[in-house]
């Protein structure tokens, strides 16, 4: 998280139910992000097989609110200008929501592809928040 | 609707939910954009307030399905080899999802919208059974 | 499916949500049953157990769907003089509901029961398009 | 409620959920219809806008619920034998979940709608209870 | 159940959505707990896998709910007059809905810990009607 | 926001899900409340019905994720020695989910109400990041 994001006075908010508000923060996607980081990893460090079914069960749905809070800003959010400015912004929120769906958190428990994903959520958010301050 | 996608074996099916078991069909958009278009015709129709009111609460969710059939498309059907092949294929995903959202069919209760999403629909749809084909 | 329902005009609709539209389509269910039929497949090819507990996740799912899609259809679309024309019909759909449940698509993996589901899908959907017609 | 149904020891439950778990209740039904029935006698004594919109938007839920709640224990508590023992059985559930639906509850803000609605639920509660202490 | 809950007038209803309708019961959460203890008890009684992830699934869903109807009485319910007059009561609710989650019925498949959760619903059971007759 | 939590380090994560992950964070709730204080302010700003009526059915939406928002906090993240070293944290819990309900955010299109819940949101946020640090 860059120093100028720390620093934005906090009354810069964002859009991001469909009336629209116009309060969109990209937090929302990388604190499920995290979770299933925090689940896949213990999932690793656990043998036993009712806590693992359920670790399974929980990360297939903050994997979906990965997935949907991320086409909300693809949507709802970015606008023609933006993906002129930024030409491979679609190309990245593909990537980004195929990596949280089965090629990704949804069909590993590998916390290594949890941090893939985080990584992709961060770019989105470097990009949103530049477009914040533009 | 095109007679060679009339004609398609009813055996060909396709994934739609992120196991992935391999169904997908853009009937589930089109079928919710078909009510969001009823739904605009007879609240236009109608005077009653209550019919009216929930007439918007119902096109707000199957406005939502609509987005969310569409982004399901985007991002677990298609893949890069289709990317390339339709180079115009992200924008006119998020054209299609936008046109779903606050400036297209949830923000208007006009069947002329509906109508211009419809057809959206049918673009993507007709993609996609080509790519089927092949 | 009969030529006479794919050579229906695409402007025929139907309804599904309960403002009523009225445009409801017994696709919706079936596409959801094909989706079953292809993850018990998957499932029985696979000796993954994460991958299993997966499919078993979303079978679970798509066939609360399928249920859900099937009442919509016996409660809002048929009416008084349907179920006098056919008898059977309350049955009818009183068994693919329960082929759906945990007697059937949701208690079994087995390709031949989601197989039966389709069937009976089919069946109502076969008398659906004849109301239609009428 | 009949006095025998008062009564009935605390031990006897009955199922909900579709393992199936064996604990069913049609007391769920007719706690969100009393809930419709309690929002439209508000919806009456209310001129405000905004508290009105609540009101049809809080109702519709409800009654979906209903609608769900009912259907559950059509498909999944009630079984052959008991559609031989009460051969209107079908019809009572249809006729319920029709009322809970646009020609009733969700349709309607008198609380009159409601309360024919707690009928037929109470109907269907009458015989329920009867098949648990045969 | 206490005979003067039994024999309490049935006119006497109770909120429960957020409108609000005015239309309260402990009963929502109780039917969900009875599930939860049945689901465990099948579940030590039963050795297919199959049959085990399913009930390790609805489980979840089924405590979740709870965990939603303790919350909705503890916050919508109870007002600062029964707080006062109970001084305990938000451990109670809170005791309950961890014992609902992952350090309870959630967390575990032992039918005693079902048991547990029970004991405390019923226990706000207890002071919910105690405040409806007051 | 203090500046002691914008400077935290960036790998220090809390728990949300009820594996649990570990992963908790209020900005979840603050970030629905923002939106909810745009909401507000787009309708006093405006004079269509039908935008009305929207804005009513989306507050209603992120009002509800308020208020789960807080409930997962209050069960899930926070413990006995946290409730004993901040005594009113039962009753600052109760008090903002109260006013993210009928009573307040959900009941009202003042934007000032939506002040009031990001004000309580924040005390719960303070108290929370103390608690991370200790």
């Amino acid at each position: 998280m860059r120093l100028s994001r720390l620093l934005r006075p906090r009354t810069v908010v964002s859009a991001h139910c469909d009336l629209p508000c116009g309060v969109y923060d990209p937090a929302q996607a990388r604190i499920e992000a995290e979770s299933i980081k925090a689940i896949a990893e213990k999932y690793q460090a656990s043998e036993d097989p009712e806590f693992r079914t359920r670790a399974l069960i929980i990360k297939e749905q903050r994997a979906e609110l990965i997935k949907h809070h991320l086409w909300v800003l693809w949507t709802d959010y970015f606008k023609a200008p933006h993906f002129e400015k930024y030409p491979h912004l679609h190309q990245l929120f593909n990537e980004a929501t195929k990596l949280a769906g089965a090629g990704g958190a949804k069909g590993s428990v590998d916390p290594a592809v949890a941090g893939r994903l985080l990584a992709k959520i961060e770019e989105i958010s470097t990009i949103f928040w530049e477009t914040k301050k533009a």
